[in-house]
């Protein structure tokens, strides 16, 4: 360490080192010896999705503090971008240092207390996830359920609310464990009319299909940094407008999860124009990626980003179908950007899957919940969604489908691919 | 999209896209099309400090998904490496997706339910913390205060562990707020008579000073990737031992929150012997980094990582002392990692530390919670624990002060510097 030590302190250093040495019971393991591996991927999975080039030199950026003003620029920059994609005005608008699954726990705890009644409406497995969530935090849960491969009607949801009386209602805009994409126009005035707040879950749908948070009335909403955005996992925009933010100054309770406090989290990313506070040590990392991967949306523009994914879905398809494929989910209720493919009878989902990886290096994902084993997921999000890459995933799963069941039988119109 | 329109398509796209355009109310901000801008700073306040090269090359490898073999392999790594770091052989060894705090909450609300009575050990702002927490999740919470820049005798905590007989003690090894170091062995030992369980939060304390989860009787604990590994901050090392995992086993109630439930997480990341499952979606940049520093301090070995952080802390002390500059926190207490240092009367700390960092580009921070205003705040933490670091901070503290308080008066020993 530079520092100069006479004989005395050295011998006296090295008898510390050996009993120091003879402490320690657990060993470094070897295996952290060899080098990172991390293979290139095709990842058309329901995400996370490629992320553009520009993202991932982003990433190596230095680390800066966390109230760096160069930290909370980036920040106030990914407010105003994240504003733009999500359509909304709403000051709180922010990021949580989490995964999606952050996004739904903050909605759901700041928004309910001990007892309140929250319905739950249920396209797919992330209906079960929220139904846990607002349990453990002391709700009464209710759910609504849609039929299998459907999403929810305007009138179903009306009966529902009516029925129940909800303080809060958490519906999921793209399932990706169904592909189902749940319609939201006209359920903001419906639970406006009702006294109940509406929650939706856009991890999967946002940028992909239409969403405007302001003008659909929707009061709390959060979206994935790894879908459609194309940024690293681990970080998660959400959005909270006046209705929302006066239920939680109406609140009886503190939030159970200071983590997720939305005032807390909220002053951090200078909200509500309060001083900025130190609420946790975000991942400046994180941020870089984020920042890069809005700006590239954002350079897009949504209409642009929209229909390129509807576009490309639409490809896909034709494409499945074409090969005789059956989707899972209704046409009407489409998502443009997680596919569900019916697994044939006699086709075994998780060889296909594996072939496609072990052989192409292209990721091709089976169900999730109530879809495990039934289907296979195919995600067209962000950087993945071009006509190239759709053609790509077509022609890698029709070949670990053959090359699994050869005598599967494809409709000859599609045998070219 | 490579998609061949006709001409009655084309029109019909043309107007639609007029017609969602329309639709966009908030429009795309003109400031993400400006670069980002990431300035590479030293940093030595209390963390994050600066990562080494490595990490940040590691942090830029293309995204791999959440259960690829590749990442799960990377998470078993992680998981030997943090068993040698924390000295424990506990199965539950893991990462939370999330800063510091998500290791505070998660100890906290996986041993704790409704009414609970829980100890915790003020030495600092992470003492209050704790307690806010806690309370949240509805313990019975009580604190054991030590005296201000000391930590707590063993004689204290006995006596509080008598008069409150709480069934959890949370204790902070290396208060960054005060610069104290809290002394932990016998601790375990004494909580066993009792029947508490010991929580340790090791966030600013681990690799810098030394710490043996096993030996010393620990049931669960935590650090931060930002400090001494010098990784990105936004993932959690976390270790349970079997008496809390058999605490959690007893538990009548869920834990409240689904993102820190030890089962689920710990599921996730292979540690109960049972298949992995899907809880969220983890950051693999963030688990590149991790791995990578983790690596990087094995390869060291934890007495050559601790020797080197307490020479530095000696270096930066006597370099202080010798200026004139009073420290903060006890000599027997002093943490190597962060130091404190009583702001002299009539000097502007915050001036000192804009100063720093606009001159310099060195990060010199001020107090926090219980001491902010009171202190200057320097870390030495993983690649910046170096003797020619060390001179580095002293001279721009040094010039620092000068610059803002020009009549200062420096003790005429140290004139050199």
């Amino acid at each position: 360490m530079g520092l100069i030590k006479t004989s005395p302190q050295r011998r006296k250093t090295a008898y510390h080192s050996r009993l120091r040495a003879m402490e320690y019971r657990v060993s470094a393991p070897e295996v952290l010896r060899e080098p990172l591996v991390v293979p290139e991927k095709l990842l058309m999975g329901p995400g996370p999705s490629n992320a553009h080039p520009r993202v991932l030199e982003a990433m190596s950026r230095p680390i800066l503090g966390h109230l760096h003003p160069e930290t909370l620029k980036i920040m106030d920059d990914i407010k105003a971008g994240m504003r733009y994609l999500f359509q909304t005005n709403n000051a709180a608008t922010f990021c949580l240092s989490a995964s999606g699954h952050g996004g739904m726990e903050a909605t759901l705890c700041n928004l309910l207390e001990d007892g309140d009644v929250v319905l739950i409406g249920h396209t797919g497995h992330w209906g079960d996830r929220a139904a846990d969530m607002a349990s453990r935090y002391g709700a009464d849960v209710h759910m609504v359920r849609a039929t299998s491969g459907s999403s929810l009607t305007l009138a179903e949801i009306r009966k529902a609310l009516e029925t129940h009386r909800p303080s809060v209602l958490f519906l999921t805009q793209g399932d990706s464990s169904t592909g189902v994409q749940q319609g939201l126009e006209g359920v903001g005035a419906l639970c406006r009319a009702n006294d109940c707040l509406l929650i939706v879950d856009t991890v999967a749908s946002l940028g992909g299909t239409p969403f405007h948070m302001d003008r659909w009335e929707i009061d709390a909403c959060y979206t994935g940094s790894q879908k459609v955005l194309g940024a690293p996992p681990g970080i998660t925009p959400i959005s909270f407008n006046h209705r929302a933010v006066e239920r939680y100054q109406r609140r009886q309770t503190k939030v159970k999860v200071y983590y997720w406090d939305m005032f807390l989290v909220g002053d951090y990313w200078g909200c509500f124009g309060r001083p900025r506070i130190y609420h946790h040590t975000i991942s400046s990392t994180l941020l870089y990626g984020l920042r890069e991967a809005i700006a590239i949306a954002c350079e897009e523009s949504i209409p642009s980003l929209i229909s390129r994914h509807q576009d490309c879905a639409k490809r896909l398809y034709d494409g499945l179908l074409a090969m005789g494929f059956e989707l899972y989910a209704q046409e009407r209720d489409r998502l443009a950007t997680v596919t569900t493919i019916r697994v044939p009878t006699g086709v075994d989902w998780l060889q296909v899957s594996q072939h496609a990886m072990k052989t192409f290096l292209v990721e091709i994902s089976g169900g999730l919940g109530p879809t495990a084993g039934q289907v296979f997921r195919i995600g067209l999000m962000g950087q993945n969604a071009t006509s190239e890459r759709v053609d790509r995933v077509l022609q890698v799963f029709r070949e670990s489908v053959k090359a699994v069941k050869p005598d599967f039988v494809f409709r000859k119109s599609t045998s070219k691919m």
